[in-house]
C-alpha cells in the first residue's frame, strides 16, 4: 500500500506571528531527500524518533538553521518514513525549504493527504481519521470529548466487534448455499436473531446520539423569545460577561471573537439571529407568531422570557403552544424577581403550569437577568438540559456521514429480521446481511471505498495534515 | 544566569489552517512540569534529542494525543531543558495544554522571552538575537542573507576580536598610570595609531553598509517620474507581470499580496505613491516641481522616464538638475522605442548625457514599456545599481541600533586619534578607549545592557520565540 512518492507540506499554520514552522515530509523517501539537503550527521544512519541539529543548504547557500526530527516507518503517522524539518517562521524560508524538497523529487501534499495515507496504512480507521479533522475544530471540551473519543477508537470498536459477528452468520448462510439441495442450516437462526436484534439497538442508540453530537459539534441553536423589554439582551450581556470572565487569556493563543455564541460549561450555545434582537424592539407582537415560529424552528432550546408585570398567564400558554414542535427543549425563564411580585413560586408560574403539559414547563426559571449570580441558574438549567440528551458511557456520533450510513444499516438489519420471521431461505438474508455490513463497513472503511469519497472526506483537511 | 522559573509559549503560528502546533517551555523544570502531565515513558529518564509519543492528560481527561522533544540543557536554543510538545492544531487544546502546565507551575512567556534566555546564557550574542527577529521578517533572498550571516556571527566576528586588541591597549594605558611618577609607557603608541586606524577604517565601512543594508531590508524606495502617458503604469505593469510569472505558489504557504513592491533578483523594490500615479495623471507639469522634488527626496532610486516625442533634451537636463540629491541613484529610461526615432544610441539620449555630469546620466536605458524582454535591460540594470551598494564579502549592517552604536564609537575613536596625535597622556586616552569600547560592545552585548534596552529589543519579537 506504501506509496513509493514522497510528499511534503507545511504542517503548522502560516502566518507571521509565530517563532518556529514544521515542515513534514512522508514516504519511502522523506528521510533520503531530507539527507541531501542537510548539513550536520548522516541522517540514513539516525534511529527513528531523533531530532538533529543542522542546515539546510542549497548548494553552499544555507537557507536556515534548523532541526529535523526522524520517524522510521512504520513508527510513524503515516506508517512511512517521515521527517518533520522545524525552521524558523519565514514565508520566504519555507517556500524555499519546500521547494528545494520539490526538486530533489517530493511531492507538495494534497489537503488531507498525510491523514489519508495513515488510513491506508491501517494506523487510523475511516472513523478515526475523521475525528482528527473533528479534533482540530473542535472548539469546547464537549466537542473535543467527543472527536478525541472517536479518534481513539470511540464508536469503531463495538462496531467492527459486531460486524465480525454478522461476518461469521454471513459465512454460514453462504455456506448452507453449497448444500442447496440438502436444506441444511449451519447457521443458528434464533442465535443470528438476537445479533441481528443487538445490533438494531446498539446502532439504533447511535442514531440517537446524533442530535445530542451535532449540537455539540456545532454548537446549541437558542432562540430568545419576549415581549420588547423582557430583557433578553440584558440576559444575553450577562452570560457573555460571565463567560469572558471565566476565559483567561493566555498568551500566545487566540481565541476566535465571542459574538452570540457562548461556551458554557464545555457546550456552545449559539443565540438565533440575536444580533436582530438586541438592536431592533421585535417580539411576538411585533414580528408575529409566524415569524416567531420560524426562528423557534431553527432552535433547540426556546428561552422564553416573561415577567409577572407585561404578561398574563394566558397569552404565555397560548403562545408556548403555538411554537412547540417536538424536540423542542423549552426554558420558560420569569424575569425581574426583583420588581414586585417577583417570589418564587407565584402565582402566575402556578397559572402557566396548570395551563400547560410537562414537557413544556418542566424547566421554570426566576432571575434577575442583570445579576450574575440570579442567572447562574439558568445557565446550569441550560447545560443540565444539553447534558441529559446524552446516554452516560454511549458513545455519541457527530459525523452526518456516519448517521447516514447507520440509518441504512438499520434499514437493511430490518429487512433481515423480516426476513428471519418470514424463514427466508439462506442466500436472500444473506443479501440483506451484505447490505447491512457494507453500510457498517463504510464507517470505519474496512470495505474498499470509492476513491471520490475518500477524496470528499481528505480534502476537507487542510493541506500539511 | 539560569532562570529558575520556567517558559512556557505556543511556539508556531495561531489559527486553524495547520494540522500542528508546538508548544514549547524552557527552564529548569520544563521536563518536570511535562512530565506530570504527559502519560507514556517516563520523560525524565530519556535522552535528549528524543521524542516520545503520549497522552496529555489533565487527571484522566485525555487533552491529546502528542509528541514530546526533549532537549536536555546546555543542549538547547536556550541552554536551559527545553521541551517541545507538538499537538494537534486545535485552539481548544493548545488553551488547555498552556492552561495546564501554568497551573503545574510554568509561567507564560513574555515576547522573545525564549531568544532572551539563550542570549543571558551565552547561546548567542545580542547582535545574533536581533538577526533571529530580521530573518523571521526577511521576505526576500537578499534580506534573508544578511540577516542569516548576522545570525550565525556576521559582523560580531571581527568586532569582537578588533574589541579585544583595544581592551588589551586599554590595559596597557591602565597599567601606566600605576606607574603615573615614572612616566613610562607600557603600550606602543604607533601600534596602538595604527589599530585605532585599522578599527575606524572597519567601523566606518559597516556603518556605509547600511545604506545597502536597510535598502534590502526594508525595499528600495524608488520614485517613477515622467510625463502624463510616458509608460509609467505600463512599465509597472510589465515588472509586476514578469514577477508573477517566476512566482510559482507552492502549497501551504502564503504570500503577502504583491501591491506595489516588486521583487527582483532578491532584492525588494518599493514604489513610492505609485497607486496614485497610476490613477491620475499626474505629471511633472500636473504636480509641478516642488512636489516631485518630495517624492524624489523618499526615494533612492529615481527612474525618469521620457521618450523622442514627448520631451525635449532641454527640458529632461533641466528637471534631472532639479530633482537631484546626492546619493540618488538616477536611472534615465528612454521608452517607447518601438516608435519612429526609437533607435539606440539616438539624439536625444546624446544631447541629454552632454548636457548633465555623468553621475546623473550613467545609465540610460532604452525600452518598450509594454514588452517583457524589452524590459528586462532595465529590471537587471535597477539590480546592478543596487548590488554595487554592496562591497564585495564585506558584513552588512542592517539595524538601526548598531549603526547608531557604530557611529558613536568612530566618534570616540576619533578623539583617541586625536589624543595620539597630542600624546595626552594615558589616562585621559584610556577614557576614551573606554567610551569606544562601549558602544562597541553594546552591539554584541558584552556588557551590562540596560534591562529596558533589552526589553525593547525583544520586546519586538513574537511570544514562543
Amino acid at each position: 500500500m506504501i506509496s513509493p512518492d514522497t510528499i511534503v507540506a507545511l504542517a503548522t499554520s502560516p502566518g507571521a506571528e509565530g517563532a518556529i514552522a514544521v515542515i513534514r515530509l512522508s514516504g519511502e523517501k522523506a528521510i533520503d531527500f531530507t539527507n541531501q539537503v542537510f548539513k550536520g550527521k548522516d541522517l540514513s544512519k539516525q534511529a527513528s524518533h531523533t531530532v538533529h541539529f543542522g542546515t539546510i543548504r542549497d548548494g553552499e547557500h544555507i537557507i536556515d538553521e534548523v532541526l529535523v526530527t526522524l520517524f522510521v516507518g512504520p513508527h510513524s503517522y503515516t506508517r512511512e518514513n517521515v521527517v518533520e524539518i522545524s525552521t524558523h517562521n519565514s514565508t520566504y524560508i519555507i517556500t524555499q525549504i519546500i521547494g528545494l524538497l520539490i526538486r530533489k523529487g517530493a511531492r507538495a501534499a494534497k489537503a488531507g493527504e498525510f491523514t489519508l495515507r495513515a488510513f491506508l496504512n491501517g494506523a487510523l480507521d475511516l472513523s478515526q481519521a475523521e475525528a482528527v479533522a473533528d479534533l482540530i475544530a473542535s472548539e469546547n471540551r464537549a466537542s473535543h470529548e467527543v472527536a478525541m473519543n472517536q479518534m481513539r477508537g470511540g464508536i469503531s470498536n463495538k462496531l467492527q466487534e459486531m460486524r465480525e459477528q454478522l461476518i461469521n452468520f454471513t459465512s454460514l448462510l453462504e455456506l448452507e448455499l453449497d448444500f442447496g439441495e440438502e436444506d441444511v442450516e449451519f447457521a443458528d437462526r434464533s442465535q443470528f436473531e438476537a445479533l441481528v436484534k443487538e445490533l438494531q439497538s446498539h446502532i439504533a442508540t447511535l442514531v440517537d446520539s446524533f442530535a445530542y453530537g451535532n449540537a455539540i459539534k456545532n454548537g446549541v441553536p437558542v432562540a430568545i423569545i419576549g415581549k420588547p423589554n423582557a430583557g433578553k439582551s440584558t440576559l444575553l450581556n450577562t452570560l457573555l460577561d460571565e463567560e469572558r470572565a471565566i476565559v483567561s487569556d493566555i498568551a500566545g493563543t487566540t481565541r476566535d471573537t465571542i459574538e452570540e455564541a457562548i461556551t458554557l460549561d464545555g457546550i456552545t450555545f449559539r443565540f438565533i439571529d440575536t444580533a436582530g434582537l438586541r438592536e431592533t424592539t421585535d417580539a411576538i407582537e411585533a414580528i408575529g407568531v409566524s415569524k416567531a415560529k420560524e426562528k423557534v424552528r431553527q432552535a433547540k432550546v426556546l428561552l422564553y422570557l416573561y415577567d409577572d408585570i407585561a404578561n398574563t398567564a394566558e397569552e404565555v400558554i397560548q403562545q408556548i403552544k403555538e411554537l412547540y414542535y417536538a424536540g423542542l427543549i423549552v426554558i420558560l425563564v420569569r424575569n425581574k424577581i426583583d420588581l414586585e411580585g417577583g417570589y418564587f413560586p407565584n402565582e402566575l408560574d402556578e397559572d402557566i403550569k396548570a395551563g400547560l403539559v410537562p414537557e413544556y414547563t418542566d424547566s421554570i426559571v426566576a432571575i434577575t437577568a442583570k445579576s450574575y449570580d440570579s442567572v447562574t441558574t439558568l445557565r446550569n438549567v441550560l447545560v443540565d438540559k444539553i447534558r441529559e440528551m446524552a446516554v452516560e458511557d454511549q458513545q455519541i456520533v457527530t459525523n452526518a456521514r456516519h448517521v447516514e450510513a447507520l440509518q441504512l444499516a438499520l434499514q437493511a438489519l430490518s429487512d433481515v429480521e423480516q426476513g428471519l420471521a418470514m424463514a427466508l431461505p439462506g442466500d436472500l438474508l444473506a443479501h440483506h446481511v451484505r447490505d447491512a455490513l457494507r453500510h457498517i463497513s463504510s464507517i470505519t472503511g474496512d470495505i474498499d471505498i470509492d476513491r471520490d469519497i475518500l477524496g470528499t472526506i481528505f480534502g476537507k483537511f487542510c493541506i500539511g495534515k
